[in-house]
């Protein structure tokens, strides 16, 4: 039985770990889901790291919203500065799900974008951990979360 | 007995540290408090993981408020890379609780942002370290600290 | 018997592990290759210390095509800083094979550029690992990968 | 018997260690000061940390000129980021005691700057290691140094 | 017998390896020298951790010429952190000699540029290691590598 970890935020303005939870109970099964939620983005890779030390879990994933201010966007950068390094202090994969509050014009937009990538990250997870080789299968497809793929050159 | 540490500096122009401190013992008991008072932000990482290993603090608030300029944009960076770093070196929560001089055009509402936020944040780690559970209850509500909730999409 | 680790992204718009592999094989002999393939670039720092951990690479080669925005710039630099970690850590090198989106006008030139950015990278792979005095022999040349090379000044 | 380490550089334009060391030597005992000179602050994390692991320093202080360009800015960015590294990989205190060219618009006040910041940074290393108090009772009252105090808000 | 390392890269337009190489040789005895050429900055810094890791090397000198595009600054500000962080990983100095491809207006600068600092740099290594009291007498004293010197304020 693999564990995968959901870590998220209360500073988001969507359940992004509510619809990835959703997504993988979804499509597959042989796995249990440990959740863990902190006040905003940059409390995520602690948490993920013992999401991943503490409680076992063999993959985990972080999402988050950042806000479209400067100071949000320079939060976010350490944010992910810190999901790498908890990656390589434990050899294991943390998705990154971030969704940018400007990324959208309208808050409807932004909640099905929301929705959207957390569930296609989701499944990006599910792979990485059950399946790679359907990931290694779509290397240099030009593959998007959210937004509609952009598909290979040419 | 928990031990919550607070870290902050004599750089601030309130004394975030002390709120938080106050919010603390208004509002739980089963834990004592730990301060350390630093010179400037970048100074805090290391205060902090001193207070997790050399004083056993099971959590720290870190408690800082960066000057205008863009070198003090910078320093903020440096010290919140560096507090998320001290947080994946001992598997244990920093609560960063950073108050932009510019976040608001007068003195009085500094103040009084100062003195939320540090509240606020005080709060949110004593759920953390308590009641987890009440954090996993707020994922994706868009909560804010200091200034006024965003609250969720649609 | 060495091994080199490729590893590449579903992210990105043309096959450059594919174009890499086939270049290693045209090239050289006494090596047998491990492909690893992730969704984007940020995800490439902990598969590589993977392939090189627990997969025994020698060295790997790794490649994506970051996205013309700032946002996309900003996860290749996050994406650098922890493929430098990763190679820091292990002691071995990773050769990272970046090509942004915006550095051509149009795709055409885009798929020549990261089909060719990808086999002359994978040479230095394959010198690094097998031939390090071609590379010395080279010093200070002015070496491009994809483009011409610059050439060493006067 | 303390001891405080003083890295500095021969970049710098003014004999901060110097102003350091004498500042020490007028208000107080029970330490003894060991020097090491580099030529620049790239060079400061691993001389401070050589100087805490290798000479047994209790606390350093770092000092450090960068220049009025965008590639001295970065590089005052980078030896932060390794200061706070050599911190928190050595559970030590080093006082950063940064003065950018372009802080004052005339040679003689940059003089003064870096002389009296250099001084007042002297004390705050003595407080931490010996008199951590000292600076505890001035948490959150906008001391500065080098130039004037900025004090608390309202 | 002391080790030095010259590590450098097929990037760079000009031999500035072999300047320093030479430098050396003119200046001082009592060490060898092991030299390492790599594609570009960013595989510098694993170069140089194995040089001192595997080649058992007490100093080294990294150089390497940045080219003039902002994608450009932003790799050697990336090998300049791994730069620093392997030096804190192994608590051996690396002497970091960057030649921007447009510090200067013209080529023939610019080879006058990297033959300098590269020489100059190449003392600075030499008197790190083999006479730390030099370094010490010039503390403060505005030196540069490459241009002239700025000297001290007034």
């Amino acid at each position: 039985m693999k564990i995968i970890g959901i870590a998220d935020t209360t500073f988001a303005r969507f359940d992004m770990g509510g619809a990835a939870a959703d997504e993988l109970k979804r499509n597959g099964t042989g796995f249990k889901i440990i959740r863990c939620t902190v006040p905003g983005i940059k409390d995520l890779p602690v948490a993920c790291k013992k999401l991943i030390e503490e409680q076992n879990c063999d993959i985990v994933i972080a999402l988050g919203m950042p806000g479209p201010k400067d100071k949000d966007k320079m939060c976010a950068h350490e944010a992910s500065q810190g999901l790498i390094q908890a990656q390589l202090m434990t050899n294991t994969h943390i998705i990154e799900v971030f969704v940018h509050e400007d990324e959208t014009s309208d808050s409807k937009t932004l909640a099905f974008l929301a929705d959207r990538r957390a569930r296609e990250h989701a499944l990006n997870a599910y792979n990485l951990l059950f399946r790679p080789d359907d990931l290694a299968k779509s290397a240099g497809k030009g593959l998007r979360q959210g937004f509609d793929d952009a598909g290979p050159i040419r």
